[in-house]
């Protein structure tokens, strides 16, 4: 890691650089690397390289890496792609540590691509050369006036870092991201990538919000174990792409990414404190709003507008982003009153037009905004105010009584949503100190201060993850079990499943094999009545599909008719299906149906879902993902994620059911995941709670060797 | 409403304007509606009224209504709201028959003000003269350059209008709906109003696109009559605000209207064909959309990018927002691929930057965007381009070529979504001709894509409803059951229900009273058995709540345990219920359960309700809503947008149920409601679904006498 960081530094703060592959051309159009260099405004030593020689805007071209006269901090490599294994060569014998590639080519594109790739990190390998890219816009420190771009950057520098998979959010930060100080686009991430970035830019102290632009990521858990730490010191914004099908197809051939499946990520950024975005636009805003605003401690918004209509629109954006009507004090209250016509009963939001009409719009906005951010049920304040003028000389500009007002209460943000044709004059005057932001929108500042909330009193503080690790489980039967399970390809196993459960101290209903129906009337004896019948076939994976399961047998008689019913059904709707025989259980008719599963993903590892049971979880996707492991709050949290929570509470005078039983079910299944990575999958399908505890009624898993 | 659209024209295109109250104060901050008109471009005559004479700004100023030389064909009222009438009154002597109230503190203030706005409103009763407000910024024709305005608006005037009822949109029009041609505030709409007005601009040929900012609205059936119409002649955009619990109550202040249940506004505009945006932004880009591309025939995109990584953030969007990925032709691929280096596949996204950058930008723009729009499978084109540099002699801009293409193809859009510094001169360039819009993210473009999309293949074109009057219902003895019912307040009934169902064509189960197992017995021996009992209680309207519900009793000695069972919970569950005996019914226990219901808004009247049974429809949300009468298709169209649908569609091998039975019972349940106005509401809970037919099971209704 030391080195990684080390490596970073020579990425992002060089004195000297060598460019290999600069061309003659100079001028609009050309890209040219080191004539931008040189522009740029950057202080350190610049050695183009082009075998030609001579001298190109008056400086001299080396012809090789080698007649370069110092060891660069960093070279960029910008030439054709059968040319970089060379180039690349040349800088590990020169001893440069970093190097970052800009062609295009490798395994962004074809095979060979792919293969030359490979190459080049081969050649790296033991050299202590470090590689970013290929297919990358490179590096950028504008806080140094440096990047390695063919494109002149704008030069909005702000404290915030990107770390990203496409040049745009380099070139192009002014709009993306509103302004950045470090950024580097790990392109192909053939050695240096998202997380070794994310690292450098949690660590470093002028970086106070961390961007994502993210395809998708190698290293899934290590990610999580950076960003969970980071999270609690700075903002992490996470712009991925790659969600829907098609957008995740279009990745693989862009970067080479696996974009994933999307919600195994919601889960991580979840868990570790990862505010997603939801596009550029929100990218921009949520940049702009924690750069601006140091602090904000609850969702109680107090609005001040010149526009009763602009009051309702604000109202109806805070309920969309979970955002409350501020209680204004009846101090408050007075004071707003007093200042307005008698005929008006002002409250939030205060309408503060016709007092501002009769009185002056600066002394009434200033009087109305600092009452209500001075009020104490106040966590935040969304002031509307017109750019109908040009700011000059128009007498509705309270751009400096809203800085001043802002400036006096930094711990309560002062959001703006103006609106008209001088809108981007008044944003800029208003965002001159940089403790207010201007929205296009209530929407947009309703979404931004519900995300500046949620870090700081979810996220920021949130204590270190107390992760369980729960007593007394002997793994040996679980292995021995699957092991014995095993085959070359992957395999489906019901019955055993439970058994496993079991062994981790998920309650299990008792549950065993009957060859026919003279040994299922035997253990129905045995067990007890009532039982459930449950068809065993290897060809049959969803058992109630094909009519295998029959529940709620009360007495022999109703054993034997059950036994002959099933057998039929399953005979004429799996005719191919070989039976082996049937699971006598004991049954469990009543309580809240929910089913918890197990599954994979190849870069987060084990995922744990929950959900309402029956056909409900599949029918409205209302499920919730942990990666495993998680706490008992975020178990608990998952519950709440899903409407299961409202049938465990006891919906409509229903009993309910206990609800930290299945958390501590899923707690075990998360353990089960982390010990026994042979299980592929895993669904225990119903769980039936019910207030005194839960217990798993059935179950299957997939198992397959480790490869 | 001959003379509503004179009037209004009277408001639109006067040519002689009286203001009354005109300031003596002139210049910036005074506000001064004398002032701004005569700096407006305005070509009329006005005709400045002050008690005090004398003149303003070199005008003569006339010191009462009576002394103007002419009859204006409006006037503009704007002093103390206790002065109001008297003015209004000397308008209706004068003869003016247009005139718009500025003042605020009517019905938007406290009791005194709601009084006097009655009082204007009994001023112009019967004397041809109409209002506009009071409360209002007035009315705009930025065609003529004319505004009723103490502000001075932007001018950018496009062939779109906007009622609204805050004068933010009229002020504002350029940030809120990028320009306008006419607009009207209605304010607190004590005469004109939102309908009065929609009518004026569906019927107006200069007007081209129709933008509503609606808080409330008076007339709700009017309002889907007009709307359902005029959308068939151009797009009708509504921002409703006053949405959220919040919203609605600062609504209900703002301007007296009453936001009514969010989701009826929904089916209204679903069923009127009117789009619904989401904000401001939302509202200025759809206004944009349909002003600049005449058509969309498909949701089929194709895009082109400079940027691999921004081509997957657009593919993501167009998921999201229910657009497809074009399927490029081949021929379109082997242009693509041909003008490409080797070691690239190029598809669809279109990365366009290797080619650009080695056979010239502009080039490869024009021959690539040409291509995809050319291609019989793209019914639109999204554009990425850069804007990291100044247009002026940059070799990126690609301004003109896109015109051009976009030019080519008036049937296919050619949306462009740009990013950096220089966005805002790009999309000057990009807008010059007007049809091209440029978008700043690919949610933006994606989003208005699919309204545009949505409005040429779903609404323009549709058929005009064919209602159905189902035939050979007897409603006699339905308004018999009714009145027999019928008390002082709010009556629920239970069993009568299904016998009105049954009179409308709804198959109901049979089912009878019995107020003694004896009788019980008997009338379960009359239907057949299995049978269900219910339990008979005022007290009790949710009967399964109390175990008052038995299903699926096979036989007498069944149904004796059943009967003694059901009244021990009842008696234990609801101790204060006083029991009048059992329902005893025919019982269907197979098939999908949904729910059906009818309730009335005060605005709109009867409203449709379907969802899926039991607990579910309650605990998702997930209920479809239509407000009565409705087609067949739209009927059919409930269904599928809820999940029922997928159930009734035959879930996981499940049989499903007849989705047309249950579209007839909806059309039956519509007519019932329409025709007997005493049902304030009614569900069918469950209505049974099988393949061979839907049955209503149980139903309640709340009847009460008409005021």
């Amino acid at each position: 890691m030391e080195s990684t960081i080390s490596a970073l530094k020579g990425y992002l703060e060089p004195q000297s650089v060598t460019i290999i592959g600069v061309s003659t051309r100079t001028g609009a159009g050309t890209f040219n690397v080191f004539e931008v260099m040189l522009n740029s405004g950057y202080k350190g030593r610049i050695f183009p390289v082009n075998p030609k020689g001579g001298e190109i805007l008056g400086k001299k071209v080396y012809r090789s890496v080698a007649e370069v006269p110092e060891v660069s901090d960093l070279a960029i490599i910008s030439i054709p792609r059968t040319a970089v294994l060379g180039a690349v060569k040349d800088c590990t014998a020169k001893g440069i540590k970093s190097v970052a590639i800009i062609t295009q080519g490798f395994a962004d594109a074809d095979e060979t691509g792919r293969a030359m790739q490979q190459e080049l990190m081969e050649a790296v390998k033991g050299t202590g050369t470090r590689l970013v890219g290929p297919n990358t816009l490179g590096v950028a420190n504008l806080h140094n006036n440096f990047y390695s771009s063919f494109l002149d950057f704008n030069k909005s520098t702000t404290d915030s870092a990107i770390v990203c998979q496409s040049g745009i959010f380099l070139a192009a930060s002014l709009d993306l991201t509103a302004g950045m100080g470090l950024g580097i686009d790990i392109g192909n991430a053939s050695d240096i990538g998202f997380n070794d970035v994310l690292e450098y830019f949690a660590l470093d102290e002028k970086t106070r919000v961390v961007n994502m632009h993210m395809e998708g990521i190698h290293g899934g858990r290590r990610f999580m174990a950076i960003a969970s730490e980071a999270s609690r010191r700075k903002p992490l914004l996470c712009f991925k792409t790659g969600r829907s099908e098609a957008g995740a197809r279009a990745a693989g051939s862009h970067s080479g990414s696996l974009a994933g499946e999307d919600h195994v990520f919601g889960a991580a950024f979840r868990q570790c404190g990862v505010i997603r975005v939801r596009d550029v636009e929100d990218m921009h805003y949520l940049n702009k709003t924690f750069l601006a605003y140091p602090n904000m401690s609850g969702r109680r918004i107090g609005v001040v507008t010149i526009s009763g209509g602009a009051g309702i629109a604000t109202m109806d954006a805070c309920a969309d982003h979970g955002l409350e009507v501020a209680d204004f004090t009846g101090d408050t209250l007075k004071i707003l009153n007093d200042m307005s016509p008698d005929w008006m009963d002002v409250n939030n939001p205060a309408d503060i037009w016709p007092a501002g009409m009769s009185r002056g719009y600066l002394n009434i906005a200033k009087l109305s905004l600092d009452t209500v951010l001075s009020d104490p049920n106040v966590d935040a304040c969304i002031c509307i105010t017109p750019a109908y003028q040009d700011p000059e000389n128009n007498p509705l500009d309270i751009s400096e009584v809203i800085r001043e007002v802002a400036g006096k209460h930094p711990g309560k943000p002062l959001a703006v949503w103006i609106f008209g044709p001088s809108r981007e004059k008044f944003r800029l005057r208003l965002e001159s100190e940089g403790n207010v932001v201007v929205y296009p929108s209530p929407d947009r500042a309703a979404r931004s201060l519900a995300m500046l909330c949620r870090y700081h009193t979810e996220i920021k503080n949130r204590p270190a993850p107390g992760y369980e690790t729960l007593g007394e489980i002997n793994t040996a039967p679980v292995s021995e079990l699957i092991t014995g399970h095993l085959a070359d390809g992957p395999v489906t196993v019901n019955e055993p499943v439970l058994d496993m459960l079991g062994a981790y101290g998920i309650p299990a209903v008792v549950s065993r094999r009957a060859a026919n129906l003279e040994e299922a009337l035997a253990l129905a004896g045995d067990i007890g009545y009532p039982v459930a019948l449950k068809i065993i076939s290897r060809q049959i994976s969803h058992k109630s599909d094909v009519g295998g399961v029959s529940l709620n047998i009360r007495d022999e008689a109703a054993l034997q008719t059950a036994y002959r019913q099933m057998l039929q059904r399953v005979k004429s709707n799996a005719p191919g299906a070989a039976v082996e025989g049937v699971l006598v259980q004991s049954f469990r008719p009543e309580g809240v149906e929910v089913i918890l599963g197990i599954k994979r993903d190849p870069e987060f590892g084990p995922v744990v879902i929950f959900g309402l049971g029956g056909i409900y979880a599949e029918l409205f996707r209302d499920v919730a993902f942990r990666i495993a492991p998680f706490t008992r709050e975020e178990a608990l949290a998952m519950l709440r994620e899903t409407k299961a929570y409202k049938l465990l509470a006891g919906y409509r005078g229903a009993a309910g059911g206990n609800m930290d039983a299945v958390a501590d079910c899923l707690l075990r299944l998360g353990q089960l995941a982390l010990e026994h990575p042979e299980i592929k999958e895993l669904d225990i399908n119903p769980l039936m709670v019910t207030p005194g505890g839960a217990l798993a009624v059935d179950a299957r898993a997939v198992l397959e060797k480790l490869k």
